[in-house]
């Protein structure tokens, strides 16, 4: 397998965008990441997205996207793993370049969720759970987290004031990030006092989910022998069951422990080498669980790290710098291509207040369904 | 790139099976094929897939096939290209072998479509078409291709009986096949006396719509030393645009003859090499544009292999040869890799009475939306 480096990025404003449909919004991340790659095309192009068939009544959705985007007849593909889906199109592009079958590939993400009412995309974020055994039951994915959450917080005795720091980091640094969906700094006070969702889950816990389009642009690596180059250094997937009762212990995310191990050890570095860390803030308790399965506290003290200001930029393993899922939105199957643009941004120094200082090896991991499908990528900077 | 081989082969019966869930119709043939290939798992699940999302209010399918497969924690993902995902689905798990990222795969079509009401799944199958200027204008996918056997037609001056051929091989082909949805031999008149679906489209020039799983295991080709060996000499993808009329000719597969081109480039032979070939007959129109996109005949003269006897399984390039999508069945998403199944079968000499003499080469095209994206992969038996 050969080396993969990461020659462009591209994404546009996460927000509602009523007036553009999805082949607009991402043909759009397209240009920008080949403009960014100074290419013109590429041999392949990788889809992340859940949702299209559903809410854009839209299946084989690859082909229109191409074409739209001018890349005439080339090889595409849509990958689902859910909210897993746009890390899961990096890795799908990722092994077409590391096998020598494509000399590039573009890796889009990319969903439009807030043409529907609300219901319908509640509905339609709920096919990410079991449909046989937690669908039909009514559970709703920010039900499903909220079950989470109430069990961490009875097994290891936090109150849900000590996840606050999760969101208040997040907002803070969005409002550095010209493409976040929310720029409205919040305090511990604003987080207790919004509305509740789905008890111990309130609004302030949840992501925002959005209409956008991010895109990657991969080369083989030994292509780029001068200045500074990205290179893919570990990328790994691992599942768990899709329903959380299936589970020995619901508050271990295994496949997100497998993929991160994993990993590491492709990329030969442990945990506290990654010097920022963008993880996959659906909802605060995510963060906790995310943070102790990647290795960087142990089981149940995951929130502490934000307690103790470890997770902000200046700190020891700085998460959602760019406002993640939480601030920056959650365009569900475009997410995981957000992190890894907003990964190679920390580790080419373009991300001004919110820059990690010095950062050389950065970690992406992107989460579908319940913990079902994790993908980890670590990205290193090296300078050639 | 290392070369991959097909070492086991799984299928269910293609039926109306409102009993049995998705998950389990998958898990059954995932079972067949590992048993098949002597193996008890594999490092990774590459699912083709169309309508889950849609009909069974079921997304991020792989992981959830997995669990009930009892492959628990490996990477899975689920690949959409329409009615094309089974073909994209082999071509990702052949990528993620052939770069030496995983030792072996299980590539899985799967797809439940009877338990909904016909209504639903022809509004689902006609999000295989451009939502915004096709799908929104009322055209189902019969209706689409109706468009393009009447332009045929009208074009090259066949009469609709012309195509009865590729109708009445595929359901003779099928009697001999246990897993075929049809079990029903046919005549010209049973052809033209048949009801009308879209004019000049009747019951008997289209496939039947079912519920069923097909199944790979995939290894590297080095790892087989001994005996006979099915090699993946060939594997290509090409798209081309979703809407039909944004093309410069409507009745040519751009797509399907620039995926033909490059796995024959691949495979090193030419289309007189090919001893069966597996296409993708949804309707008899399309038999008749494949052949023509693949070089088995010329322009406007597909129809004239079927006329003279050319696609029997004792013909010159014998085609649908254990039913076809016409009569095997086509469960949208399982429908590629069913084909790549009855190419091993081909290659192994395991068809009976439908069997290709001395059958070394042979080819299987899947077509996602009206030639929008086509995958054709070529597979040679090898005597270790």
């Amino acid at each position: 397998m050969r080396p993969v480096a990461i020659l462009g990025i591209g994404q546009t404003k996460i927000d509602e965008q009523w007036e553009r449909s999805i082949r607009e919004i991402a043909a759009q991340a397209i240009r920008l990441a080949l403009n960014d790659a100074r290419r013109e095309s590429a041999d392949g192009l990788f889809v992340g997205n859940m949702m299209s068939g559903i809410l854009d009544r839209q299946n084989i959705l690859a082909p229109l996207v191409a074409d739209f985007a001018g890349l005439k007849s080339i090889e595409s593909v849509k990958i689902d793993a859910a909210c897993g889906s746009g890390g899961a199109a990096l890795r799908s592009g990722l092994m077409a370049v590391a096998s020598g079958e494509l000399e590039s590939a573009l890796v889009l993400g990319v969903e439009k969720m807030t043409d529907r009412h609300p219901h319908e995309v509640t509905a339609a974020l709920a096919t990410a759970a079991d449909a046989d055994y937690e669908g039909e039951m009514g559970l709703s994915f920010v039900g499903l987290n909220a079950l989470l959450m109430r069990r961490y917080m009875h097994e290891y005795g936090w109150k849900h004031a000590d996840f606050a720091p999760f969101a208040i980091n997040a907002h803070a640094n969005a409002l550095h990030n010209p493409f976040a969906r929310l720029h409205q700094k919040i305090t511990v006070e604003d987080f207790e006092k919004s509305v509740m969702i789905a008890t111990p889950i309130n609004l302030l816990d949840a992501s925002p989910i959005g209409d956008g389009a991010a895109a990657l642009v991969l080369v083989p690596a030994e292509t780029l022998r001068v200045g500074t180059r990205i290179l893919v250094a570990g990328s790994a997937s691992a599942t768990d069951t899709l329903a959380i009762h299936d589970r020995p212990d619901a508050l271990f995310l295994a496949a997100a422990y497998h993929s991160a191990q994993e990993a590491y050890r492709q990329a030969g570095v442990s945990p506290e080498e990654i010097d920022v860390f963008e993880l996959h803030d659906a909802f605060t308790i995510m963060s906790a669980l995310s943070l102790e399965a990647c290795g960087f506290a142990e089981r149940g003290r995951g929130v502490r790290l934000g307690l103790d200001g470890d997770i902000l930029p200046t700190g020891r393993i700085p998460i959602t710098t760019r406002g993640g899922l939480k601030a920056r939105g959650h365009p569900v199957g475009a997410t995981g291509v957000y992190q890894v643009v907003e990964v190679v941004q920390q580790l080419r120094g373009e991300c001004g207040t919110t820059q990690v200082p010095e950062a050389r090896i950065g970690m992406a991991q992107n989460i579908g369904g319940s913990g079902s499908t994790v993908v980890t990528h670590i990205l290193k900077r090296e300078e050639m």
